[in-house]
């Protein structure tokens, strides 16, 4: 089974990262673009051993607890079936 | 409109990152992990005035030409239609 988490800064929190990107962009002439915030993306690739149920909480708690500053970011996840 | 651009090293790429995070979370205990690769996640906010084709060109010509370094990386995305 693979998980992906997406962690983001939270959107009141300032992302100088993006904005920096955003600039460049827009010096580059690219068109149509408002905004643009960056995160984080994780793969994590889970024993087949585990159960839907068990792995959705062993994902939560880890995005929850290792993968994400709960101070400044926040994050979602999608559990995916492989073979 | 919005894009959800996912960029990730190739396979054939070594992630000492992911490597890391995976080893902090064998320390830590965590259960059925086999593999972890970290990537960056890029939410872009469009212009409503570009219609979905040429939101769909622009964000994929951002994402080759920009966000991806396409010697050791690949991206993927997804456009998401918000009011």
């Amino acid at each position: 089974m693979k998980a992906h988490v997406y962690v983001t800064l939270k959107q009141t929190v300032l992302d100088p990262q993006g904005q920096a990107i955003h600039n460049a962009l827009k010096k580059m002439q690219y068109q149509g673009i408002e905004d643009i915030r960056q995160g984080k993306y994780f793969v994590v690739k889970l024993s087949n051993d585990l159960d839907a149920a068990s792995a959705r909480a062993e994902i939560e708690r880890i995005a929850r607890d290792v993968l994400t500053n709960p101070v400044i970011e926040e994050f979602s996840f999608q559990l995916e079936d492989s073979e």
